[in-house]
């Protein structure tokens, strides 16, 4: 594709936003349940276009894990279109007006929520993710520049085929939701410099993908997705509801990013709490990174044969490392002042949180650890826009600058005022 | 100051403010006060500084507008300290909780506005900057790291040590606020890659500074303060208001960036109102670039004598140019059509407005016109934090992330989740 030209590519897409920003809530809604319909009815033919990219990838020796990512058959795209439906009943983003006073002089004023313009998003192997942003992004009115993992291409071309099929049939450019069709790494850099078609760069990927783009954005970037997280234990935590907690959060899904990475246990309850943790969690298969006073205080445990292969003493980046996967570091600390100072020394600011039932700690702590969601008493998969009550999720950011934590549809509005006078002047 | 390094300084700034955030609004208030009275005890001082800073400016050829923007003298030191002492009163912006929730499975989760974190402000000419950012950052628990123009320096660093010296009074680390005490341009670029340091730029200055900051930040930069704003007299504004408006929007203070810079009139009504305006606003000094169509109009106008040197046919990029000067467009248009379209081609999306008693075309307008302040009856003058009842302002925004429009202390925060259960697990 050597003739692709994606500054005009970037540039039709915001002329297409400017039509579907006039759009009504109930034009867009009939769009996600068109989309929704033509998944269906086109799943067949999806399914062949990405078992194409799944036999191109296996070929390539993509380790299961991946080709797990990248597959999308009739369940899945059910699914999918399961998704989109869902965005149906939920209330406008932009039919939003706040912040609304009359002033000393007469002017009245008020903020009314409007879409932030162009999203570039920038994935990696998950085809779904193609239609997840589409669908967010159409319902509250913004375009999307999407760009795929090159893995995934054909599947993504089939995909956006669908949405640009339903766009058209309804009145609305195809070009509101445009896909790189290229898997040439070089279209990434060229569009972060598109500043001029493009408002906000959505990364969904790792690290390296998060600082790629904030070193050569111009526009914003939506940094976040890493999660180095903390649970820690006070010794007014009612210990017996303690190890259930931190099961869950390490536990019940270890790939994601609000999985949990450490527990700090204060060293008055370490001995209770912390041999039950490691049984409860050894035989869900968790793999330890201890610090030396956790690996004294669980010589007993550890003298057990079948959970020795299971402990490590905690190197000097383990405390700094987001597992996602079946690990844990054990860190025992005095206090919450020095819960807090590793916190604060560690933490990525995704999901941190403190289990106690001494509510003078627990405010200390929420008021103190400034990452993007705090907790008290509750695991730390909470994070998720659709746990929290969002009812849809874009990212979670950890950067601080327009929306932090699970952004939901409202995050992805900006806003204009509106100022309305009797021809007022200003003196 | 070769031995000067900036990336300890900001790293300095960052851990100071993690002992400023903890300070209460009592606290952050009493600093304010503090900065104010010193600034009135110490102005001798700072104006013999500045008096230095304008001997040398004067002697490189600096103008006589660029003197008058950079002078500090005794009545601009204590107007100064009043805008100090005027943020006081406003209530703490860190004090908000909002979104609150009980979700279906009885966790509670609200969001808690917290600082931003380290701001980085890049300004030129004017020193009192350096104590409006500084009392705006420590009111919202912000730190500033402080790059003002090379011609200010000395009195940049004497007001800077008066911040300084109350910091410490008040037992807060003096490096809450930062100033680059170089005139080397090298450090602008320098600090705009210290995302780790600094979490938001605020460039305050010309369009080449905003696109320098945009192309080299790793950081977001809040994007604004250029306004090619528009008015667009509709055929059923009441005309005889109409002349105000206009003169107000574009003579009351034309250097400023939501001064008026292109009047749109429809064609139906032209010849009865643009007359007007032009006698008028002549009168106040204003040149005029007119479409052929106005200039046709406006014949016998012209043909006055006294007249005609005021009028230029428009080029090709008048209608593209920020005159922030006595300077106006004229541009005569069929409809709202006309005009919107206009301005969707011309402005910069910081203020543009319709004068009109037709309240379905005032609201058409104000839907369709997406600049960051939309007007109906009345002057542009006022997109500005205090008219709008901000009570401050740190920049007007015409991006779309974060913050648009005017900022206030609000928009110099975060905020984070709050999320509170009783052992929560997630299924």
């Amino acid at each position: 594709m050597t003739d692709f030209n994606l500054n005009a590519l970037a540039s039709a897409t915001r002329t297409a936003w400017k039509t579907l920003k006039r759009s009504s809530h109930a034009q867009r809604n009939a769009v996600l349940a068109a989309i929704a319909d033509t998944l269906i009815a086109r799943s067949a033919a999806i399914a062949t276009a990405n078992a194409d990219d799944l036999a191109t990838s296996a070929a390539a020796g993509l380790d299961s894990a991946m080709l797990d990512r990248l597959r999308l058959d009739a369940p899945r795209i059910s699914a999918l279109a399961d998704d989109v439906r869902a965005l149906i009943d939920l209330p406008d983003p932009l039919a939003v007006c706040f912040d609304q006073r009359v002033l000393a002089n007469g002017l009245m004023r008020h903020r009314r929520r409007v879409p932030i313009g162009v999203l570039g998003v920038i994935y990696e192997s998950r085809p779904n993710v193609s239609i997840d942003v589409a669908a967010l992004a159409i319902k509250s009115g913004n375009a999307a520049v999407l760009r795929g993992g090159k893995e995934s291409l054909r599947s993504n071309l089939a995909l956006v085929a669908c949405v640009h099929d339903v766009l058209r049939a309804a009145g609305l450019p195809a070009d509101c939701i445009s896909l790189i069709p290229s898997s040439d790494r070089r279209h990434v850099l060229e569009l972060l410099t598109l500043d001029a078609s493009v408002d906000l760069i959505i990364p969904r990927g790792g690290a390296a993908l998060h600082a790629f783009c904030r070193e050569h954005a111009r526009m914003p970037v939506i940094t976040g997705g890493i999660g180095i997280c903390h649970l820690y234990i006070d010794e007014h935590a009612d210990l017996a509801r303690v190890v259930p907690v931190i099961g869950n959060a390490k536990v019940q899904r270890p790939t994601v990013c609000n999985a949990l990475d450490t527990v700090l246990v204060q060293r008055s309850v370490a001995a209770q709490v912390v041999p039950d943790i490691v049984r409860t969690l050894a035989a869900a298969g968790v793999f330890f990174r201890v610090d030396p006073e956790a690996f004294a205080l669980l010589a007993g445990v550890i003298a057990e044969t079948d959970l020795r292969a299971r402990f490590t003493a905690a190197g000097p980046e383990d405390f700094d490392t987001e597992w996602l996967s079946l690990v844990l570091g054990i860190k025992i600390v005095g206090d919450l002042d020095d819960a807090i100072a590793h916190i604060d020394a560690h933490s990525s600011g995704h999901s941190d949180g403190i289990l106690t039932d001494d509510r003078e700690r627990a405010r200390d702590f929420l008021e103190r650890v400034d990452s993007a969601a705090v907790y008290w008493n509750a695991s730390t998969r909470f994070t998720d826009g659709g746990q929290l009550g969002l009812g849809a999720e874009v990212a979670v950011s950890t950067q601080r600058i327009h929306a932090r934590g699970p952004m939901g549809l409202e995050e992805l509005t900006s806003y204009k005022w509106v100022i309305e006078g009797a021809y007022h002047t200003r003196r």
